[in-house]
């Protein structure tokens, strides 16, 4: 396989183009600490803005990113943004989440890749990169560094905070473990503790990253270009891709087309390829070109930890601590996060009170649908941030 | 990772123990053609029966088995079988598949690592191990095997056909190719053709294989005890592992336990371990010990390749040459054979006039629930067996 055309590390460092980005950099003296007991030092946050805060700063939305996402929610590709924003559908003047209305935010997760502080970053101490040594994070700790960014910006309170996914688990941790600077918020396709079923590809596509020669123990940011770790990285995201999606759309969408081979299988190899094979290739391959493995690596585990319960005795305690009205939104075919999960959320939401709201997407795209059926998602949104306002 | 205790290629091989396997040699005059144009010469079949076979041979059942199974259907452990039979609860004296009143055949696949010609074989032009020569074989080509092995052994026409997942497709290609020589067929959990997603999984587990350098593009047969590709096999395995069980059952199961940490989640670590994935490693091992991988490679694509209408014009023209009573049995939990595969093909079949019954398997075990609930499926299988006699 030639990938010669590949960046080393797929992540944003210094000296790349800085796009929209800003950058929170927390104070020398005010060092980070995680929730496994580690501390970051001098830590940066990278992050982006659109619409105006009101003088009140009543008027502020955070979106929170999932996976591979970054903070390029909307806007069109731009030097350091190679694609148009991830919610472009959602977010924007005139869009369900109208910034002509709402000042909306999105950061970089911490342990992410682009430009937030995570393994491809230098260490202070020795100016040589993370890599393997940037300690495991949680959920919650992406929320405290949302925090910490929440009070440079002098917001007090969200109006509202939203994401789907791992954006959704970050929705909860901040209504759990932050109820005062939350107005409302929207979880969607999300869960409340992570399950074994979900832990369990997790870990299948961390075996295979690590299986990956070039990926070195996580010590592969000196690779010549091409020369990372990016086969491991390829079959991780191949696992992915298939669960957020479903069985009909695949169907619908490949059959059972083969690529280069005629009907009689005549001289049929073990390599030839299905056209779903390739359809899962595309996406590895464009994942590779813009994501660092050890990122990948880092907030998949912290994915798996995702447990709001942890430290709080049992979900129902936690939930307890929700004061904010919650509109929950669930994928009708979602295989990775089943509805199930959403309706337990809402349900116990709602039996102590809470005014909460649950809307299924009748999508067959499976998990992805988020980022596909903007119509559907951005609708009930729209309605509850008036209505909330 | 220690495995030093591990085969050095997971295949059975002439001089290991034989246990209760007979081989049936076909002629060297006679070679075998293959679907995807190749020939195998000097092939065998490893088989084995239970029961007696009357006097004009109408009491023959054929059980076809799945992907990592084998010849080795019922029975105690024995030297050569380390494992009781795989299907211990559903056939033997008195079982639903009594082998007071059946004779009971059931075949290593071609291209399998139990005693039949496969990759672990010598070639017979040079006596080296075919390896990566193994030619890519196809579901129809398993049942022309068992086609030769079936003439061998004076059985005219099978009672009934019956196997599950990969075995319930070489139940449905035996019906559409040969439907003189089967009186009934029990396909279970199985598809008529192979959709999309199952072979999104298949091409995903082939790569893991791939990536392992200890593979070596199929040349590892000279590998020192525990230096052959468990590690790509493995993973390929933990794939299946998830997509053979259910959402449900591992959430009962396992819930979110950690293995070897505090709750505080002190010093946490990216490589420490959930339990269930202490128990994907459980059966990633155990395969390991028991199964080529060059065989598991051979097997998976051609399931894949899995298409009872190719060559046929369409699915509709290729249940049309199916006459046999039919039993189907889905698994109401399956999610890599959802039910409304099994349901296709029995609505397909009734439609068309055929003595077709389709059983829904109530469990929460997922696909390897017909390898579990043995009364759930014993039953329905006895009943028609009986009533088809």
């Amino acid at each position: 396989m030639t990938r010669h055309d590949y960046p080393a590390t797929g992540a944003w460092f210094p000296g790349m183009p800085v796009g929209g980005r800003k950058f929170a950099h927390f104070p020398e003296d005010r060092p980070f600490a995680l929730d496994g007991g580690k501390v970051l030092s001098n830590v940066s946050i990278a992050y982006e803005t659109w619409g105006t805060l009101n003088a009140d700063a009543s008027n502020a939305i955070l979106i929170c990113h999932a996976w591979t996402g970054d903070s390029h929610v909307t806007g069109a590709a731009e030097e350091g943004h190679p694609t148009p924003g991830w919610w472009e559908g959602v977010v924007g003047p005139g869009k369900a989440i109208d910034t002509n209305t709402w000042f909306v935010v999105c950061s970089n997760v911490i342990g992410g890749c682009q430009g937030s502080t995570g393994p491809a970053t230098a260490h202070p101490e020795d100016g040589q990169l993370y890599a393997s040594r940037f300690p495991v994070i949680t959920i919650r700790d992406m929320v405290r560094a949302q925090v910490r960014l929440t009070d440079m910006l002098g917001i007090r309170k969200w109006h509202s905070v939203v994401g789907g996914s791992m954006g959704g688990m970050q929705v909860l941790e901040w209504a759990v473990t932050f109820p005062d600077r939350v107005k409302t918020i929207v979880p969607i396709a999300t869960c409340a503790q992570a399950t074994a079923q979900q832990i369990a590809w997790g870990a299948i596509g961390r075996r295979a990253i690590r299986l990956d020669p070039k990926w070195r123990n996580g010590e592969y940011y000196d690779a010549a270009i091409g020369e990372g770790p990016w086969e491991g990285l390829a079959i991780a995201r191949m696992i992915s891709q298939v669960t957020f999606r479903s069985d009909n759309v695949f169907t619908e969408r490949f059959g059972r087309a083969l690529v280069d081979m005629d009907v009689d299988y005549n001289g049929l190899g073990l390599w030839d390829r299905f056209e779903v094979e390739g359809y899962l290739d595309h996406h590895g391959d464009r994942l590779i070109r813009r994501f660092d493995t050890n990122s990948y690596l880092i907030i998949g585990k912290a994915m798996d930890l995702h447990d709001i319960a942890r430290g709080r005795g049992t979900l129902d305690n936690a939930l307890s601590r929700i004061k904010a009205p919650t509109l929950v939104l669930g994928i009708s075919s979602d295989i990775l996060y089943p509805t199930y999960q959403q309706k337990q959320i809402h349900s116990m939401l709602s039996d102590k009170g809470v005014d909460s709201t649950y809307v299924e997407i009748d999508s067959p795209h499976g998990h992805d649908a988020f980022l596909i059926n903007f119509d559907q998602v951005g609708a009930p949104i729209k309605a509850f941030l008036e209505r909330t306002f």
